[in-house]
């Protein structure tokens, strides 16, 4: 379990998405400009042929990079994402997945951040999911 | 209730997505190439503001641009989510969402989509996302 | 030929972007809120198949959503492209390409656009591109 | 000079784009899945205030990101794009511009590749944008 200033405020953010929780996904990593976030699957979370859905998949990978824009935010400011384009390189099968976002450039408003998505079968991974992101600051009231 | 043939089809897939249900989601709506998928706010589906997380609104509207492909594809075969990008133009607060799908052209391999969700409290309703999605057909085995 | 604030306002900044004279570029329409660019075709902006380059297309309708946005924003402000997509419907085949953009929310300091493009050959037109589009404001110096 | 299998094939192609000539971009580096474009600055490319035009940096990461899908697809095979989303992450200044696109994964139809635009200004260079994009490959008649 990390303890970091980082891993802490993020911990402390994420505990109050009711989404995450009801996801099942978990805090994984958090350092400076880079946090991971685990889901395992689940038939809760299926599209139609029993994959685990793009929009889980999706979820998870969003709040990575919401995230790792955040460890870089200064004490006492919030994010949101503005917008994000992810793309689906192979079906989601896999027992878990990890989202790992990335800040690619802090700015004082904007943020952009690359994820991805890997799934997880016994000792093999391979990468599902890429997106690209915009986060923005928001102080809150 | 609809029951065209569009709606039976969708209705039958979107059965299988269990996280369709794990949300909370409603098909209303599916005629040829569009479709309406509903969710009531909750606090299960919260980021940490308390609005609806960017990913149970991109969950829905993404199943709506799937869906509003599918209803356009030949009989007996499905779709699957290749990519897409959302704009997140207000904060998700009201006390349920639509999210419309809407096809923009059907190729024989790929479609293109246009989605968006609105926000309903009371009389009032706002856009609250918008996305543009790339749908591609897949023969089942 | 028009002549309203709008349109002096982009056309004024439009003749300094030497691409759009590189291009062959004209600006046909500005209102606020939206904004139409036109292109000829020419052997000068194609790829290799001799189709228009989807750069070409694409910058277009760039100039096109940034100039909806520039409609709406105050005196004296500026605006550039934070990001955008593009989906490709069609080949870029057609004696000349009309780009709107269209504002679709405007905030403080981010805008959210959608462009299109249309292939016109004769009295037949099409739409070959849509574009999703974020711009910001600047304060210029 | 390069002249690799890879860097014979991509220049023939290269050599057919009018837009790359209208540009003034140049091949300089393609090998299995990775391919880089240079443009040199020019008022040519201009936008409104002096830097290089979005779309004139867009240009030449698309093609980039489509030549690097075409170093891995059969030989007569050529390549499109279905689309694209582009981070603009500084305002685009320098002396010249290298755009590379590399291949993320290469489907049967289906490429997705990301590319990135580095402005160089003597000794120093920058990231300036970030693409993710959809490749599509065809069979020419």
């Amino acid at each position: 379990m990390e303890s970091s200033t980082e891993f802490v405020r993020v911990q402390t953010s994420f505990a109050l998405q009711g989404l995450m929780r009801t996801l099942g996904a978990r805090l994984t990593h958090a350092t400076a400009g880079e946090v991971c976030i685990e889901l395992p699957a689940s038939e809760a979370l299926s599209q139609q042929q029993g994959f685990m859905h793009a929009g889980a998949i999706t979820s998870i990978v969003d709040s990575a990079c919401g995230y790792a824009a955040l460890t870089l935010a200064p004490e006492g400011a919030d994010v949101v994402t503005a917008e994000f384009k992810i793309n689906f390189l192979r079906p989601a099968i896999g027992e878990r997945f990890v989202a790992t976002g990335k800040v690619e450039t802090a700015g004082r408003s904007l943020s952009v951040c690359r994820g991805e998505v890997v799934a997880i079968n016994g000792n093999a991974s391979k990468v599902i999911a890429l997106m690209q992101a915009t986060v923005v600051r928001v102080q809150p009231d």
